[in-house]
């Protein structure tokens, strides 16, 4: 084989995309030692996702002072790729919960520190700037954002304020007029594999509050901070977030950026697969190896086997799915483009211990994948038949 | 694929290899509809075997009365393959545990019916019998066996009797010049796939008395009484049976096929792979599919894997093995010409769930399987790279 590309999701719980890349690079590696090898870890828009943009892009890591969920100034990071023209956001770092797990604040934790970053990024000239929106602390629906790029909230007294997710209701007015013109022609996106509307059952409060520290009071404050922020949008910028699939994403984020930065959401797959222009790449390659923690119909709703897939079968390359789990109901997805799918686990034992052999699991199957391979390479050497 | 050859073990506990070739094929038979499929379910001498040679060999099922290991007359069935020149006796039919579970007499169970068999198989012409020793009740050291083939063995005060495993210590002497000359130019083969010696720690009495009913006192009478036997045969016969691995399968039924019956001892695998003509078989085949229900270091040890990739390496013909469990230090599993191992586990649940589904699972794996293979081929077809 000439060229593999590894593109795969990370498993949740046992390893990250990137380790699982430099694994199966590895045991590639011992039977193709001449293969070109590209490597692809999946951002899923939380934590580590630039560190994957940066892994199958290049480029450099920019370290800006920000404000972090609770507005002390912290050093920020994001990435920057594709000359300069890309940068790749991620909330983790700076509004992310990691950086106050014994302070959480549902109430008064703010994006602010995430505008910083999306401004700095434009103002070094970036083009598009994905913004990653896993893992936040926050429930400001991305009006801390906003203000960080110069859009003006006010209180009924007229009084300009940054609202957090426990002041969303004391928002009388917002006017985006005085946004930073450094965004103007940055091309934003959201990278979002949830579909959670803003508030309501499904919303942002109710479903995410809890792990960001919110009881069941704090969750009806946001939940109807929420609604009176998208109805505070409609009225002052004729913008209609309530019902867009995502907008609940980390505190609301999702409707911020459609309302504030014209952000359009994306699936973290779909945002990698046209960043590292995917397409192009299947060209001339002989093998995907893609896979997640679990395969099942579930995956055939965007999740990254799947969107790899899709495009793998127009180009015709095969696709071997290497995953935790696979599920039932799955003949879907062999039609996507799907060639084969294999588990990497080796022995009859339960998540708890399948967990700790996970990365010595995968290597095995890996390894004995490229057995195969390479002894079906050598037959096709030999005697046709 | 124009052949493929099937020759799993069985997966103890969960699937027969009879079974394992059913699914198999059927699977394989969905990709590749034209393809030539033989199936040789390997039998391990126990309870199946029968009926494993004659799917792989064809041929007929004869019933004949026998003894059965209380004494009493019981209709045993043995298969006749290969034109009638082969026939395959389990001692299961006839000194089978399952025959008396609830009667078990670990002193006075006899092995006279597979001698019945052995003697109504070479009277009908069979020149090679293979005699699977797996599930036996009985403790006699094959004496019964002899018995009904015409030896006699003789008491203190010069009595004819047929010694059963608490009367071995009576045995005073055995004359075997009485043997049915039907046997003279027979081959006799006992399968067996486990070395334990006749008496001692490690023999039948101690290994195996108990899971056949036998007390601490029972097993040391029994232990006595083999190895007593055991100095009968060399005296009488000349014959050293004592330290042949082996010996003490199917309590003491290995050493008493050697003694009175000049069996050879054979792996189940190698017995299957030499009856079928493997090698031959090898001629033309595109890929060989065999398995266990785990493999491991223990694997090299001649299970059925092992044998069939030893010789399908002199081949050169690929052999995937598709097991329930891969422990750990394979490495020379691969030396010995397996090209590939394949895990049918899917999901990380413990062995109660997994053997449940175990044969879904292992449905799905051949068919992810055969996707790649197909899809490979279909690569080759295209443009060669």
């Amino acid at each position: 084989m000439q060229r593999i590309i590894l593109i795969p999701d990370s498993f949740k719980g046992t390893m990250s995309s990137l380790e699982i890349c430099e694994i199966m690079k590895a045991e590639i590696t011992k039977h193709y030692p001449r293969s070109q090898i590209i490597s692809i870890p999946v951002a899923d828009g939380g934590e580590g996702s630039v560190d994957c943009f940066l892994r199958a892009l290049g480029g450099e890591r920019v370290t800006v002072p920000v404000n972090n969920p609770l507005f002390e100034i912290i050093d920020g990071a994001y990435g920057l790729t594709d000359g300069g023209k890309t940068a790749v956001v991620e909330m983790a770092a700076c509004a992310g919960l990691p950086l106050i797990e014994s302070r959480k604040d549902p109430l008064g934790s703010t994006t602010y520190g995430v505008g910083e970053m999306i401004l700095d990024a434009a103002r070094r000239g970036a083009r598009k700037i994905l913004v990653g929106l896993g893992g936040s602390a926050t429930n400001d629906g991305g009006c801390g954002a906003a203000c960080a790029a110069g859009i003006q909230f006010y209180n009924g007294k007229g009084e300009s304020f940054v609202p957090t997710g426990g002041a969303l209701r004391e928002i009388a007015r917002v006017d985006p007029s005085r946004r930073d013109p450094a965004l103007d022609h940055v091309e934003i996106i959201s990278l979002c594999d949830i579909d959670n509307p803003l508030f309501g059952p499904a919303g942002a409060a109710q479903v995410f509050g809890p792990q960001k520290g919110a009881g069941p009071d704090m969750i009806r404050v946001i939940d109807e901070g929420l609604e009176h922020l998208a109805d505070i949008i409609r009225r002052d910028m004729g913008k209609n977030v309530a019902g867009i699939p995502g907008a609940g994403a980390a505190g609301g984020m999702g409707a911020g950026l459609s309302a504030f930065f014209s952000a359009r959401m994306q699936m973290g797959i779909e945002a990698v697969l046209d960043t590292v222009r995917f397409d192009g790449l299947l060209s001339g390659t002989d093998m995907v190896i893609t896979g997640e923690g679990r395969i099942d119909r579930q995956s055939l709703r965007g999740k990254a086997v799947i969107g790899v897939a899709r495009r793998a079968k127009r180009a015709n390359v095969p696709v071997v799915a290497i995953v935790g789990d696979i599920g039932e109901d799955i003949a879907g997805v062999y039609e996507e483009g799907v060639t084969s799918i294999i588990s990497i686990n080796r022995a009859a034992v339960d998540f708890s211990e399948a967990r700790k052999r996970a990365k010595s699991d995968l290597a095995l199957t890996v390894d004995n994948l490229m057995r195969f391979c390479k002894r079906m390479e050598q037959m096709k050497g030999g005697a046709a038949r």
